[in-house]
């Protein structure tokens, strides 16, 4: 019954893999045929080929590999996600995984080897030239997901007495060692320090004697190797940067980013945001039920420990409750408008704090704002609670113990949902993870007690 | 108390906006002081500047622009959000507008004018050259968020039997004409069909008699004008594109878009993604109360419905309550376990349908998936609850009632948090926006259906 839908749906947007290539593979596999399966993969990208690897179950993986291993090259494995391209690695022969990653860029293998364990990694990086060896045990003495984690070393550096003619000769004769991609020429001071850049179209569109120090980018900036990989991210979000040099502690270029890394960081890290909001560490479609199990368990055990004391608050009023039943009736539906309008506040929060839009200058603007906010829904979900609660149970009192017990857990819930990210921020912890969970036990607990109290307050 | 810790934040990443500034800004304008407002603003990149005016309030945001109108160019605007940037433009003297956007690309002319009144919108085209204007135009043409809306005009083009010296000396006489940013040669047929590209590294790189056609990139993709953006930024994520020849219908090259507009494009889909899978159509940090009320106030409405519907549930065991008020005091635990778990599970697949990860290949494998963590887990979390039960209430039947509860409400959540939004997908709806009130109605309702029911039958 799904099959059908979402096949018409692959077929609307065109990037998703056809249906018909999983068939396709699984008769080849099937029959043997290795001409087939060439066939079938020489047409694909090889992001693709690696999700198609990730798609299918780990037996037929396995099953696909011994076919068609040698069609896995390091393009294929740097586009794989971690826990399949480690299956994928320990799969292949280390001498084919060697010839894999032999003519990838640095900063994939970087990428690559990053995850493994120490003699997996050996046998990869003893299998690459010296000079590239060097380059990936430099790149790895820097911070995990730091820049000099994800720069290329690969770049093109001209000195600052060159012009046009001389940067283009130079191109010219070092045709078979320049970057695969590359978009701009750095220039450097003769202490190695970028002092700016040249983009190739301005270059092409330039007289051979035009000094490089002429035709410079207006905007010029450099990325410390150190910054965090989100930071470089935002930047070339902020900045429209195409390519940026990275330099270490001495100011020295040391590396190259170029954009398409930066998007790539920047999805992963919304990908955690969003996972983090829901309270999962991490997510592959190709986990297994354990790994599965592991990722969710934690949060749904914090959750439990929330959720135990919202019932403390309950069990206080437990003698209400015997007097009035329509009580916990009612209850839940307070605390869940205020754990929802909790989350709508903190969501926002979360997200601009990650894109530095909540910052000093507005933080008590944005603060006011959302108890504005919880008052004025409060308020109205309180008339239409209120007037429900009176139709419902015939008690005109009841009502107005709901209604105001919506209005103080919408207000509670619009502050909690801003000063709690702002406040994990602030303690260095990350907004997404753990606000979810101080949030609604908020809400809950502050539902619960202004419900049931003002009830055995009004009401008995 | 809350501003020290944000400063030292920003102190550690660099990108965000510094306090200093602030005051410094506040200042200027207190002081009607231009020439310090000038130097303040002219070291600042144009994001910066637009950062800046949208977090700073709406009558300081004035009062600077009264001092420095002059500053906002075409570029500043362009970083602006939607609300912030029809006030600025509504402040500015429609001449400054004009003069502003004059020297944009078309698609950053089109990103600006595509959600203006149609005055405010005519008096910016007429200022445009009848060129420019035209293009304008005709990108405006093109459904909203399409490719054709996100394509500039401006690209470098040259025919098929051109070799790398034609098109140098080309790029060398229309230096004016050129793009302000482009790493492309798009080659095309006599019919203005793209037949492929030369990167500009490559064309650097080779003899000027070689011809264009032997050093085509191998990976060569055009992008349909009518293609959807979100689909565009997935094609240059996934294919690491770093620019794309738009065709139409008729296949004729008509555009080209550059990853950094993709890039925006693919952040704003995450925001979309995170906000809605809170309840939250679009926001802002520079909206207001009215504003932010009515975005968050559809999604309460719901959400109160749903709770509603809960109550209805409860109600229906109100003699079972009445008898046993612990289970008012433990029903909350059960359904908030659930609701818990499907957000992890639905978070999980709102996030593998938008990557392209969840497909026909593998659907079944991660709804099997879904179901059984969510009974390894609630199996776990039985034994616990119940042992809780028993030892807090004193009724082992009571822990028994609770476990079996909390394993159905997490099996059937793990279910239902993978099976709604595909669902939701193959109806056509986004499942960001809607799975989530599904998917926490069907945790409370079984949740409170389990426990109370079971309850009802064995403890009574």
């Amino acid at each position: 019954m799904l099959d059908e839908p979402l096949q018409e749906a692959e077929a609307e947007d065109g990037y998703a893999l056809e249906k018909d290539l999983f068939s396709s593979v699984r008769l080849a596999v099937a029959a043997g045929d290795k001409v087939r399966m060439d066939a079938l993969f020489s047409g694909l990208h090889p992001a693709d080929i690696a999700d198609l690897l990730e798609q299918v179950d780990g037996g037929h993986r396995r099953e696909i590999l011994l076919l068609a291993g040698h069609l896995v090259d390091g393009d294929v494995l740097s586009e794989l996600n971690e826990d399949v391209r480690r299956q994928v690695i320990g799969f292949l022969p280390d001498a084919a995984v060697a010839e894999a990653v032999r003519d990838l860029e640095s900063d994939d293998v970087v990428d690559l080897v990053e995850d493994l364990e120490v003699p997996e990694q050996q046998a990869i990086l003893n299998a690459l030239d010296v000079a590239d060896r060097v380059a990936v045990e430099q790149a790895l003495a820097y911070p995990e997901t730091s820049a000099g984690r994800l720069m290329q070393r690969e770049l093109v550096a001209a000195p600052e007495h060159w012009n046009v003619g001389d940067a283009i000769d130079f191109l010219r004769s070092n045709k078979k060692k320049l970057p695969d991609q590359f978009y701009h020429i750095i220039v450097v001071d003769p202490a190695m320090r970028p002092v700016g850049y040249v983009t190739l179209g301005r270059l092409l569109a330039s007289k051979r004697a035009v000094p490089l120090t002429e035709i410079f980018e207006e905007s010029f900036r450099v990325i410390p190797a150190a910054q965090d990989e989100a930071e470089v991210a935002y930047a070339f979000n902020q900045y429209h940067l195409i390519s940026a040099p990275v330099v270490d502690a001495q100011e020295r270029l040391v590396g190259v980013i170029t954009i398409d890394d930066a998007m790539n960081v920047l999805d992963e890290e919304h990908e955690e945001d969003i996972l983090r909001l829901a309270g999962i560490s991490e997510s592959n479609p190709s986990d297994g039920i354990v790994a599965t199990t592991k990722r969710r368990f934690p949060w749904l055990f914090v959750n439990l420990i929330t959720a135990i004391l919202a019932s403390m608050v309950i069990s206080t009023f437990e003698a209400t409750i015997a007097q009035l039943v329509a009580l916990a009736v009612l209850m839940p539906i307070v605390a869940s408008m205020g754990g929802n309008a909790g989350t709508q506040s903190l969501t926002v929060a979360v997200r601009a704090l990650a894109t530095k839009d909540l910052t000093v200058s507005n933080i008590w603007r944005v603060v006011r704002r959302e108890v504005l906010v919880g008052l004025v829904n409060g308020v109205i979900f309180a008339v239409v609670m209120g007037a429900i609660a009176l139709i419902w149970f015939g008690s005109p009192m009841l009502g107005v113990v709901i209604g105001v017990a919506m209005v103080v857990n919408l207000v509670i819930a619009g502050l909690a949902g801003i000063v709690i990210p702002v406040a994990l921020e602030k303690a260095g912890a990350d907004p997404a993870l753990a606000s979810g969970a101080f949030v609604t036990t908020v809400t809950d607990v502050v539902g619960f007690f202004a419900f049931l109290g003002l009830a055995a307050v009004i009401l008995l």
